[in-house]
């Protein structure tokens, strides 16, 4: 099978799967009291220079964004995010049942939010007649494969703080965006006035594990019981820290992320001259989004897996990951070429 | 106070008062059991020809609208309805609260949705990753003060149902629809195959009442218990019932409602040749709505209670209800005629 | 209809509504921004002693205990009440669908917890695994027709303060629970270290309207979203809060709940030396529990309606209300002794 | 670290790890639709002889009892269950957060629940008032080491059955159950007329998986999206297949089980005659339960760990597992026999 559907129809890279059978003797304290778990955790700390953050591993990314997310908003507040965001549409509607909130969705050109965009959801605030917006939620990289620059998640960090709300990133491949970046987690972070991170793994090259960060513990006084009560504590920990601890050692992370971003140009740049196509986003994580013909579309998905986007424009999404071979991508583009 | 504020402003019509006087009187059966609340029900069904409709009273409008649409939506499906629509932006975030939700609000020019513009929310049906649409919501006349034909609810209403989704109506205002259309409501609601409707009486002359009426009987299993546990069970049951018995005495809700609309027509008359102000939708029911340069809209308030409707664009609302004096209605004209 | 079924079958004083006639005009600002809720809510304050608790006038029992609750519970906290409880047994497990939260209910003699009931339920404090209980909620008059001393509300309050938790109290008959104490309200709520109060009006002569009390004012940040997105929120907010102007004018509530507790008395001291009935309860307030045969169950029930407390053990409820007439008790009794 | 803590805190069976390694290659696609998902499905109808039962994989118990409930409760329903339940005290509140839905806890003497228990509990039903009962949970092998008898599950389905309600097993570990009826999960389960079942492994030696059996496909239309909007859809799925897949290859699951049972007999056989020490369970499956003085307590607990179970009375519970080594069982009861 040849795909460019998902990060997610990766398989774990061998060195997590070591790591398991590395840590697995012997009886150790579940639900997180583990040593395994503390080193994971002073790990993350490191990388984002946060030496307070709280740190709270879970199974995957849309319980990641909730846990994270419910330190802070109660049902009658609202969530700001792009219209695109996993969060909005991808989470089968996790977040309003978790948590009761509303989420206002913004339509943006390539995923990014900006002050901008959303200034105008601030003008009902002490009204109390409507959700009151407390959280501005940004994905880094984008589910459009875009980055936002360390500026840019200052400047909707502080305006979100001006006006009373948090910033959440969801990093479900926020190393493809360190890479992008070539900057360190803490650069575009913890510098950048972030308060809640969702750290990903999975999409990396992990088995499945997240990371919830709450770079300000103020804030992750209630995290333990909301983790619990959201069903994302397992019990068997280790096996989620470990995962975290195997993508740290030698920087397995950038390793990953810098092979599957590097694919993505790849594949973009043998195939952006083609006139047939039309590519609809910037390639700056390991990502490319393209418009095509429907019916070029239904030739292509006979050799090749991958997901169309938007079933109203025949967009498509063409996914790299930390195992994409170039001779595919190579295969992959003389098919797009040969339409 | 001269007020163009809201309906919600006006008082209760003396005969509503009136007929709780009459009837407060014995014992009788709490909660719903009462033959007041019999002969509403009775009342509410004659007048939308469907005599097996089940009919639930309630306190207010918000209350209404989610324990209509709780019958048919689980958490995991979607609610469409328009940007400005009363569940999406005033109800404090109590849909997504109450049953984990998620709303998907569609802008429109004047509050009116379309197969048009709704369909493209149809497109990820059977897909696990995200909610499913199942609920289609407007409201009659809408929250910009136009109205639906009855023709343009039925094909909202046969769309959903071909999508295998529901149709609501917000009839917070249904009266002032009914008179602004010149039918009587089974001719827009019941024949235009509405599923579930919220028939407002607050804004139409009453203290506080509501009815949910659930127009296909098969989808009412559940509904004692939906508004138990929303808390929209009233005790003293026959207080909310009897306000209805007021309404359709001598047809006090068509009385009412067209004063109302006329007043809002006389108002809209009197301004609309002036420049400085742009009137922004059709008046169809109770309601101007207009943009003014910022300071004028200052200056009008001095003495003239009314809301800002969208603090970004200076649109105002002017509403007109049951007690509105034509002599106000020309004072105010005046006064913005003057600026 | 003779009944002694429920004080909620009783009609309003007809003060209340007289009251509602005379503020029956003008325009008022909606949603509790007018004269009158400020004037009642001085009152409230007043009778409490309490200058600086906010008050918060909803629809009904079941809204005023959950949005009371709704300030100070998680989704992962518990409440501890009796099993008797209504918020337990009669809100159709409204405080569970509002705040997803876990009631732990115990079972009591006579309605009324005490800190040597609840303190086993104070054991798993920090443990991540299980509801964390930080409220304790009584009913005062209880559902069992019972009356909590003020000194046995205190060392509630202290005990739970003690633990991290607050304590609710579920006034739906409070005004029974302060003419049985011979009491002012400050006398044991506010003197009792309550936080937080249910103010019942409905069960004493009103239409229907009930108050939050929040005694601690830094509890209630958030009341007004909670209250607007819990639906809880009149528009025409005037006519709740004329209910309690009515009620607190020449202490009306006092003459009300003086006749229901002096009917309740009367009946009691009619029947209890009869040896075919068993009363179960002090009779404390308005209500009177007794065992019965079945077969006499059915037999009175063909002249008086009331309720079947435990179809378990044959337990029945006679409730008095502001209105019972002596001569009605006095009939009643004389069948239930010639059973 | 020796420890009778959990059988969480074990590792996981190394031909789990071996069989994740196995699989680790390819990109198959995500969320469930790969091949190793379909044969663990078919493995799990197998062992059930229930060939039309729907399975969904998930991460962890509390997940799957809660998406496995969700099928049938509404949250204007009760779920009757024992005081000792897992869903009742050690899920967080899960249940009621994410259902809404109130929880009846029974107190047991043994963990388990009976027709003429839970009896009591179908009395107010088609009573708009309180939350209807329509499931009945139980935990097999129970929280108390305890394990019910094939027909003492099924005059439990059979009674809720007659009462319009569904029986639910929490199987966290059924594996123990069925080593220690001696029975295929056909005989205990399926031919019990069980409706909905958790299939438990990690405490059985896997990492962490479990699954959701709904036997009734009827009741599954929805569970996709149920397990989705819980948080519990693992991405790269065939990481929690393959788990099973190593747990039903030569019938490790029943080996893992045999070995733990087997060492909680040989502790209590050692045990049993201490009059120190009073043994308050039945020690069917893998755990022993004893109350001891709580000096005695804190002195074992500086070699061994194990947990309180009841603070109230110093009953603790000690639990075997997959790989308790006899010699450590050994050790262990002469610490005890010292005391």
């Amino acid at each position: 099978m040849i795909s460019f559907a998902s990060d997610n129809y990766a398989p774990a890279h061998p060195k997590v799967i070591e790591k398991l059978q590395e840590i697995n003797f012997n009886h150790v304290p579940a639900y997180g009291s583990d040593d395994y778990t503390k080193k994971a955790t002073v790990l993350i700390r490191d990388l984002l220079a946060a030496t307070k953050a709280e740190v709270f591993f879970v199974f995957n990314g849309t319980g990641a964004n909730v846990v994270a997310i419910s330190n802070v908003v109660n049902s009658w507040n609202s969530i700001i995010c792009a219209q695109s965001a996993h969060i909005n549409v991808d989470e089968g509607g996790a977040p309003e049942k978790l948590m009761g909130t509303k989420l206002v969705d913004l339509k943006t050109t390539n995923g990014k939010l900006s002050p901008d965009l959303i200034a105008p959801i601030f003008t009902r605030i002490g009204d109390q007649h409507t959700s009151q917006p407390n959280l501005v939620s940004i994905t880094q990289s984008t589910e459009l494969g875009t980055v936002y620059q360390a500026a840019e998640i200052k400047e909707l960090a502080d305006f979100a703080h001006k006006h009373g709300a948090f910033l959440h990133v969801d990093g479900a491949r926020i190393s493809n965006a360190a890479v992008s970046l070539n900057k360190n987690f803490d650069e575009f972070i913890t510098n950048s006035n972030v308060d809640l991170l969702s750290f990903g793994g999975t999409k990396n090259g992990l088995i499945g594990a997240e990371a919830v960060v709450i770079l300000n513990p103020e804030l992750a006084k209630n995290t333990p019981w909301i983790r619990k009560s959201s069903m994302q504590l397992a019990s068997k920990h280790r096996y989620l820290s470990a995962q975290f601890l195997a993508l740290f050692e030698n920087d397995l992370w950038k390793e990953n992320a810098s092979h599957a971003n590097k694919m993505a140009l790849k594949l973009r740049g043998l195939i952006q001259e083609n006139p047939k196509i039309k590519i609809t986003q910037s390639t700056q994580a390991n990502a490319v989004f393209a418009i095509l013909q429907a019916e070029d579309i239904k030739k292509l998905q006979k050799d090749f897996h991958f997901y169309v986007w938007d079933e109203n424009t025949n967009e498509v999404r063409w996914m790299c990951s930390w195992d994409t071979n170039p001779a595919d991508v190579e295969s992959f583009a003389k098919a797009i070429n040969s339409l």
